[in-house]
């Protein structure tokens, strides 16, 4: 039970044509701001919007004709349910697909557009696999794991093919693991091209499950990531056996360096990646020492994010980098106070972006109003510039 | 005074490796948007953030040796001045950028990255650019227009060369103007390939110039776009000139048109474009009809938006989708009544984002108050059921 290189070759030929051959580009905004030399392999620009097609139509494309007349059935409410329902509504293989309890509405409806039976069933993944397993047994569907299947580990290889196609003289590939089956037959397709290639693998440290499992602890995993893609609680047992023996060693990436990512690749590269299609980037912001003047590739994952958490992550890195700054003023509750201390921050080149009053807090006077002034800044020396102007001119500010 | 196909040829060699070669692509997404076959070419993944390189790069190369020594001089506050301060940094020509009062700080910084110096002088583009003309005069500085110059033209012909080479399957080619630099030598280019293309031309509502130009009418331009790319008062004479001809149309767009391609391009083609870069897809939103079923190719012209800008037109759209709905509620001001409230909204999927309080409009009664209440939602529909919920369960909602 194993994944050749030659099963990836194979997977290869047999989808070729059938799916987006992404591209591969060596970015010198995202080499000024890690100090590595970055190769970005944009497989957030697939139709579904993320690397699983490769795998999940490889083993579409493996199913016997009986199969492909029953259908196939996974517990999914994300990217490989996308992948899977949009290749089994092209090849006429019904698709199944069990979605938790909570599920955004809108991942159900694009996973019905593409054609597939959604199933609303269980409080988590390990609630809707059981629904899912039961729907095999009842109906003779084939059960597709999103990464503990020999085709898909050997179809998401053919990522790793591709990047190694374009970018050859790459010396690192960092890929971001939740299951394991890219990281698995990236580093099964990359090395097997390059074997002095060193692959890394990132994790979420809300879900460091392949970390645990190499260094034989039991998983400790949990928690709103903001690289939802990845949090799985238990990385998958093929994709383990196989990854383990080449991936060289993992980096574990919080929240605030995926966010990061997000918007880094937003403003400098142009290009938007979920939470977990950043991990590559995150764990160069997160560990730029260990990757500083190596030629390192790096694998946008996939770009479905919401576009309200987009907002929200863009406006957060903006409060991150000081552009974006309140400053909380006690002041007297007179007329013609708010248009004081705009003068002096519009003087100082800020721009009020908006203005909350507060008069209830008791350690407020009185007769005294609290300001919560939100000033759209040039960065943390412009933002201090605006506070030392605003105490210059007597202002009384609180907090940091 | 012309420019010839041979003369793009010419600009291509000579710029050829030193700026970068961006990718034209299929999108079945933006297809299935539009109902138009769209293929899209990825200018906003230039190194400054947008076509203007070709067009800057090739006239710095056109500058004699003394003229290289002295210097060059521009009025931009936007991509011309990026373009130009970088590559004449890169080639070691003295570039000074004239910028409007007012201009944000991150952009004089950014042009200052790139080595050049900054003047902030004039009330707007017509003064800065008149301060230019004083710096050319009294240092010898060569004047760069953004458009109205040969060698700039000549160069933005470059990117219509790409297009064809890269789609020539091609029926129509839409891009935004503003001076009408890159229409002028894209459509030399394009249709000196392809003689049978059909080219338009997207102009903003609030700068039609173009359009005035070519109907022998005043030019009508001002207000605050969020194309301030192509919000330019007047066309410039060289590009008009050899662009009329070949224009087949113009196609004006409003703005909220060209916001909701801004969001289109993040949420279904997962890249960035400033307002004036979504032009091309805001003109097959605005006029569906005119472009169903044939081959168009759009440029994205440009990715320099400000994130807060992104993250605003972002949460716009979802406005403007139902994604994002304010209910205003009359209520009782009693406790428990946002608790029930909340139930009908939370019972019938709505995700509460903000509440907001309001007990001082006079038109509601001192023992109310009026609530306004933020809900996400799966869309229109999804929005109308909610309303209707709340009605049902005997909350007085007030306006639509």
């Amino acid at each position: 039970m194993t994944v050749t290189f030659d099963d990836i070759l194979t997977a290869r030929d047999r989808i070729a044509g059938q799916v987006d051959r992404t591209p591969t580009r060596h970015s010198r905004r995202l080499s000024q701001l890690t100090g590595a030399e970055v190769w970005v392999k944009f497989d957030n620009l697939h139709f579904t919007g993320s690397f699983k097609e490769r795998g999940a139509l490889n083993r579409l494309l493996q199913l016997t004709p009986e199969e492909r007349k029953r259908g196939v059935v996974a517990a999914s409410a994300g990217n490989h349910a996308q992948a899977l329902a949009y290749h089994g509504g092209r090849l006429g293989v019904p698709v199944t697909i069990v979605m938790p309890e909570g599920t955004p509405f809108v991942k159900a409806d694009g996973t019905r557009a593409h054609g597939a039976t959604v199933v609303i069933k269980g409080l988590d993944f390990t609630g809707s696999t059981e629904e899912a397993h039961r729907l095999r047994d009842e109906h003779g569907y084939v059960f597709v794991s999103a990464f503990d299947d020999m085709g898909i580990v050997a179809g998401q290889g053919v990522c790793g093919l591709e990047i190694m196609e374009d970018a050859p003289e790459l010396d690192v590939l960092i890929i971001p693991v939740g299951g394991g089956g890219l990281i698995a037959g990236s580093a099964i397709a990359a090395k097997g091209m390059k074997p002095s290639l060193r692959v890394f693998g990132v994790e979420a440290e809300m879900y460091p499950s392949f970390t645990a499992r190499r260094n034989g602890q039991p998983p400790r995993c949990g928690g709103q990531t903001i690289a939802e893609g990845i949090a799985i609680k238990a990385v998958g047992e093929i994709p383990f056996a196989l990854a383990d023996p080449l991936v060289e060693d993992l980096l574990v990436v919080d929240d605030a360096d995926f966010e990061k990512g997000v918007a880094f690749l937003a403003t400098l590269e142009k290009t938007v990646v979920e939470g977990a299609g950043a991990g590559g980037l995150a764990a160069l912001l997160a560990y730029p020492e260990r990757f500083r003047g190596q030629r390192v590739g790096i694998v946008l994952t996939g770009g479905n994010i919401d576009a309200r958490m987009l907002a929200v992550v863009l406006n957060r890195e903006l409060v991150r980098e000081k552009k974006m700054v309140v400053y909380r003023i006690l002041g007297d509750d007179r007329p013609g106070m708010l248009s004081k201390m705009s003068a002096v921050i519009g003087g100082a080149g800020g721009n009020i972006i908006d203005v909350v009053h507060n008069r209830l807090a008791l350690d407020v006077p009185a007769k005294g109003a609290e300001f919560d002034i939100m000033v759209e800044t040039r960065g943390a020396d412009h933002a201090d510039e605006i506070r030392q102007g605003l105490q210059d001119a007597g202002y009384a500010l609180r907090m940091g």
